[in-house]
């Protein structure tokens, strides 16, 4: 929104926004309570539902928030150079090196175990966003096989799914196990089958 | 517990764990209220926590449940003539094909998400749980290397960790997008790594 004209309302909206997203990242909806958003907002309960018809919106309103800037944070060092099976590794290494700005792990990967036996909504979410990420990496992959540099045979869609569902589960044990060792150990995995399963053969 | 005397008392408790656990494996822990745990067990508050000091200590008991019987239902067909890498693949089958009895997906993945930014006791039980798992993939890959069954310099921990991870991101994919391609996509990209980079060549 920089540079955009916006009312007071909606700056008082977006700051709410900003504050609640952190508490839904790390304590999911339910564990997400209304004292915890006042105190994180500096606003009553009134303050915050005038700009929210329910607890609902404002978590999908912060789910989208957080994973807009952890999707940002994925593309550090990203330029027009780094094309192929070299942007899906950057992409690899940006996911385990840079830390996205609100805390608490993947957004998408929180609220898909969150809401999959409950909110829709949030369900929904989740997997608009997962869907675009895939997207985003299959296309990497269908331009890489236009231009010759994949080897034949070689499914785009198998390999987002590969790359996302690896990460999202190491991260999981990394984190369970505050340590970063089971990312490295996938990335160093995943590189090797993009080099020598997905990579054409020079 | 089969075969053994149990007080009636025991018995009770046990049944409230029972009923319990997927409650807590589909809605974790803020999300479980006790108006839902009375529904499941018949019981009122009073009635429950007659049996455990707090919700605390229910919502560990039901977690070693329901991780209890996933584990169970992953050892189906599992026999002693099946070793090394075609018990890893048997293992990676059952957890795809082998429905848990107790509903909302694996409760190692549920339980880590909803307690590694909050609930220390819940995130105890499932840390000990994943290097149980772990633990005994890495054995099975132990005792074939010491049969000759795998190629020189396999680590068993990078194995094991890449066969959960993968496993648990995919089932977080499927879940979210109600379907087992996700699960079946990794299952034949796990099975190929097994048989290309860690079986021995005959």
């Amino acid at each position: 929104m920089k540079g955009e004209l916006v009312t007071k309302g909606e700056q008082t909206r977006q700051r709410i926004v900003a504050a609640a997203a952190p508490i839904f990242n790390q304590h999911g909806y339910a564990g997400s309570s209304i004292v915890e958003l006042m105190k994180a907002t500096g606003l009553t309960k009134g303050g915050i539902y005038r700009h929210f018809s329910c607890k609902e919106e404002l978590a999908a309103e912060a789910f989208d928030y957080t994973w807009e800037t952890a999707r940002d944070a994925r593309l550090v060092d990203v330029d027009e150079k780094t094309v192929g099976v070299d942007l899906l590794k950057l992409f690899i290494a940006n996911f385990i090196d840079k830390k996205p700005p609100v805390p608490g792990g993947c957004p998408i990967l929180n609220t898909a175990i969150d809401a999959d036996d409950g909110n829709p909504v949030l369900r929904e979410r989740a997997r608009k966003a997962l869907r675009a990420w895939s997207n985003r990496l299959q296309d990497i992959l269908k331009v890489a096989a236009e231009h010759g540099q994949l080897q034949p045979g070689v499914a785009p869609k198998t390999v987002a799914t590969l790359i996302i569902a690896t990460l999202e589960g190491a991260l999981m044990i990394s984190r369970l196990e505050r340590n970063y060792e089971p990312l490295r150990r996938v990335q160093e995995h995943l590189n090797y089958y993009l080099d020598t399963q997905v990579r054409a053969v020079k």
